[in-house]
């Protein structure tokens, strides 16, 4: 049998077909549009070695429009990737197979990030594209020089995140970067025109963009199109005209692909259409070793790469740097026990700057910046100097009034790996970039999320500006570590766990206004415990006062004042939830004995939503915040405005114990 | 003394940098930049009568870069609204002055819309330009006839919603709007090109809108822009090249002057650059009076345009609409009782659809759409007919994959008025149109969310599409209901509660699953409550189980089996916390009793994050949920998997009890 490049591009196709049908659940219609641009593709320009899906100089491939999931796994499968086996494809979208219904990266070496929540794909790529030529500035061509290739849909297209992200790339000139546009002019409900009429390639050309187009269904026409976009030196968008559901002779074209099984009969008539005379999941020996071969492209310029590393000076830091391990020394405490000698009262948001001065020293790996807020957020330090076109090298990226595109580039970098990002906004504007942080989280990334004025502490800029939900709301996602310092010392070692930690994101809400430093020892790293005793009562132990943030300057004035009283109370500081939650039993039941409120009474301190805080105060303890939008005014006159003030915690505490 | 247009435009940045001063916070920059093209447009072209704020046919003037709010508040003041008055704005960003840090739409009318979160001005007046051409189909132009006006910086187009914001406008030809971009050249963190490198004009244009250009300081110039754009087919984007902080002679053109007070030297340098010899605050009678005339250009089309509504035929139907009013025999009662009669078991997205079939017929003031998820999210009822270009008075918006566009669309048409808007996405993609969901709450919109597939029950599409975290984080936010109805009849009592509230947004989570239907009586609106108990025990009460939505039926499940063990158990449905927690103190405690678990165990079920529960359970209860994130497989398999099953909750609460 003589193997043609659309018998490889039809094997995706039945592949694609059977398993959608298996599941009866799924998306074809995509799949089978772009059988033929992933064949060329992964045939011919991807740099990729199957037998080892990390290395490091790979071409990374992110399907943005995730739905069409078993395009990549068809993909992984047919190249030789140890998994997915033929079996996991057929249990696509069950239970323990990790072909789940969208491509996640933590079920599936190959599949670079988890997308799926359209337009993150490629706006993570946008990120990608960063660190490659930001490690290629540092350690050269020898090591890093590789390209990205995104596969979007009309809806990453749409997707308002699509307008930051090709803004950076454009801006950056990020030519590394192509992106594949499966233009197939149908969106689920209908034409594309049902609901847009903009003229796409004219669009990303006024953004700084090259584009080209072709034919997707003629792979030599889409062959001189990618070979037009690797030469240029601007990030291209490759306009592919397609049909969805390429093959599948009656709903080809239309809506009905795209997101459900195509059914029997029409399953019999693609495979009729198509040529293709296989049982499902049977791929002929001939066009699977075809395949085989695409994906030993690799394996020469995987084994030269592997040679120059290893005469390269600089192996042992880029491979640091690659796996992610922080050096072996790195820790702040010198810097800490510095903070414990000299105090020092400032805003959390400039005690998050002293102690990124020493983290950026200490690891050249961070790369910070923020969205139009530097000032603000304080998050550049000395010496990092300014990613931009003209030198990748810089470690301080201006990344423009773009929260949410921010989010999602800093979640390529670090997916890319080699570099650790952090970037700040405003912690109301964490609204803006949620679902690039939940996707953090999702997939285990290394980002830091630094969120600047954390309260109605921020003042005059009134409600629009003063995040009240937005602590609780963090904290309700999983894996990601959520932390709201009290003090300058708690602020550093947040930092610490923040870039030590491994397998997901951190996020620091800093206040605008100074703070007392309320730390006087730091034997150990007690942030790192979720919560602890800050305070302990010195006469009999009647309550605890709970707080975060700028609140834990408030619940020791309480302390002090009850105690003045013959009132015992502790100041327990809980920077992190979720921290605290993983601590053992023993610890959790130290700081907060599960005793009846007659005994100790609880009471939460923070200026946010209350609600969630009867997890520590128990119902019948006291929760003071803040379950309204706030107000403009100078902040100490808000606290007052919204009874925050240790006058009126006092005063209510000291009724409900009766006295 | 004769009073040029100049003079004029002095009068606000005369009053923008003395508040700012005043305040020692704020943002003189914009106004001072863009008070000649704002002296333009209130003097020459904005339709508004200052003595009637909320006349219906008003042009609708939105200052997207909200942080420039005293050019608004200026503009208010001088042209003779009854507030702010001077001494408002002598309070500038001081709490009880309605001049907030950013403009607030419930402190101050003339003030449409809330804005400051960036991009957000702009997408809402393209809601509003969407109403006023629906109500000028339905009303015609004897009473519906105005323009949207909106002044947006850099900011505002550098924001990824502006991309959908103007995908929207630009494919509906939406040509009552005008977009005055302050074009300035000037971000927090320096000049625009140091973030960005797009050609805006290019981008509008190819997003099928009309552009035109002008020197922003050139007062004739402007007008000639603006009548270009008032003369187009299409919308428009209106470049103004201005000069930030223009007046203030060292600043102006600097990023120095955008958010702090300039300082008394550089204020009484720009007096003497400006020739403004007066005190702060003090505006010269001669310049008063002229910018009185302009404010008062508006009361002979407004008498005009109140004689036409008084003879017209469809007055009264016209001022309900306006007024928010719905028909007084407004009800859901009868749609239920037949349910009542005739038990359903439908998914409650199918639910949802049900009882919008009900509402659509009786209020034709409803707007539904979906961001293309029309057959999923199940929003598109019979004969609606399509908005579009060709056709305002269709009822149905397809709205494209732009949820943040949706939702500030929606937000702009319910602050417009006349119109009831609601719109579907996934609920996992809420986070896409949180801050708009934020805005509408903050502004007290009367907005529907729909938010369908609302948990683990969504099935395959895996981890990405399943909601974890969303009820709960959307629970937080302040003055939002959020409802999880758990069958046919409470999702017609949310939805009669929706679109009765008048103050605030709702939003419905909605299931992809059939759930039976459970209740069988409805004598009144249940969901008004909150919570109720569904069932009552029979044996000895000594559980009660809290559940929501699709959990309700497991709750159902798990309580036969347990009474069948001779333990009595209630349960509680509670679709609607916001709601339960508004209710007297009796009825809470009747619905849970708060005594000590070893009495009553209380058990909440929710196939979502059980952080936040513990208000319910109190910390001694069970709580049932998913504090990680969810997995691809079908629905069924996954509830087994992380044990939401009845049998894992009966077992645990059986033994919990010590049974």
């Amino acid at each position: 049998m003589s193997v043609s490049d659309t018998d490889l591009a039809n094997a995706i196709r039945a592949l694609s077909m059977d398993a959608v049908e298996a599941a009866n659940s799924g998306h074809p219609g995509m799949p089978m549009g772009m059988a033929d641009v992933a064949t060329v593709l992964f045939t011919k320009y991807l740099k990729f070695d199957p037998s080892d899906p990390f290395w490091a100089d790979r071409d990374r491939f992110v399907l943005s429009a995730g739905h069409g999931s078993m395009l990549l796994y068809s993909l992984l499968h047919l190249t030789g990737y140890a998994r997915p086996t033929i079996e996991d494809i057929r249990h696509f979208r069950q239970v323990g197979s990790p072909c789940a219904g969208h491509p996640e990266n933590f079920e599936l070496p190959g599949v670079e990030c988890t997308t799926g929540p359209l337009g993150q794909g490629l706006a993570m790529a946008v990120g990608m594209a960063m660190a490659e030529r930001h490690l290629n500035a540092k350690f050269g061509d020898e090591l890093v020089d590789h390209r990205t290739w995104v596969i979007a849909g009309d809806g990453c297209l749409m997707e308002g995140i699509n307008h930051e992200a090709i803004g950076l790339a454009g801006h950056l000139q990020l030519a590394r970067l192509n992106v594949l546009w499966d233009d197939n002019r149908i969106t689920i409900d209908g034409a594309v025109d049902k609901s847009s009429s903009e003229d796409i390639v004219a669009r990303y050309a006024a953004t700084g963009w090259h584009t080209v187009e072709c034919d997707g269904h003629d792979m030599a026409d889409v062959a001189r199109a990618m070979e037009a976009a690797m030469a240029s030196d601007r990030p291209s968008l490759i306009r592919c005209r397609t049909i969805i559901g390429k093959g599948a002779p009656n709903k080809q074209g239309t809506a009905a692909t795209h997101g459900a099984a195509l059914g029997a009969e029409e399953v019999a008539a693609a495979r009729k259409e198509l040529g293709w005379d296989y049982p499902p999941f049977d791929i002929p020996e001939a066009i699977r070793a075809e395949w085989l071969k695409a994906g030993q492209r690799g394996a020469a310029p995987h084994s030269e790469w592997k040679a120059r590393l290893a005469g390269h000076a600089d192996r042992a830091e880029f491979e640091r740097r690659m796996a992610g391990d922080l050096p072996q020394d790195f820790s702040l405490k010198d810097y800490i026990a510095g903070l414990i000698a000299d105090p020092k009262k400032v805003a959390t948001r400039k005690a998050s700057e002293m102690a990124l001065e020493a983290v950026n020293a200490a690891l050249p790996e961070t790369i910070g910046g923020s969205a139009d807020l530097t000032g603000s957020n304080n998050t550049l330090t000395k010496g990092l100097g300014t990613f931009d076109k003209s030198d990748y090298s810089g470690r301080y990226v201006y990344y423009g009034i773009r929260e949410f595109g921010m989010g999602a580039a800093m979640n390529g970098m670090a997916l890319h790996g080699g570099v650790i990002p952090y970037g700040g906004t405003f912690m109301v504007f964490s609204d803006y970039a949620r679902p690039a942080i939940r996707l953090s989280a999702l997939q285990r990334a290394r980002v830091a999320y630094v969120m600047t004025h954390d309260s109605i502490g921020l003042g005059e800029d009134g409600p629009t500006h003063q995040p009240i939900e937005h602590m609780m709301s963090l904290r309700v996602i999983p894996n990601l570590d959520s932390y709201r310092p009290c003090d300058v010392v708690e602020t550093a070692e947040c930092w610490e766990l923040a870039v030590q930690r491994k397998d997901g994101p951190s996020l620091l809400a800093l206040s605008r206004q100074n703070l007392p430093q309320l730390r006087e020892e730091a034997a150990e790293n007690r942030s790192a415990r979720g919560a602890y005793r800050l305070r302990a009562a010195e006469a009999k132990r009647r309550v605890i006062l709970i707080a975060t943030g700028s609140e834990v300057e408030t619940a020791v004035t309480v302390r002090e004042r009850l105690e003045a009283r013959g009132i015992g109370a502790d100041v327990v500081s809980m920077p992190c939830w979720s921290r605290f939650d993983a601590q053992p039993a023993d610890y959790r039941e130290d700081v907060l004995p599960n005793v009846a409120p007659e005994e100790i009474l609880r009471v939460s301190i923070e200026a946010g939503t209350t609600m969630g805080w009867e997890r520590y105060t128990m119902v019948n303890g006291l929760r003071f915040g803040l379950d309204r939008f706030g107000a403009s005014g100078p902040a100490a006159r808000l606290f007052e405005h919204f009874e925050l003030t240790p006058d009126h915690i006092e005063t209510r505490i000291v009724a409900a114990l009766g006295e």
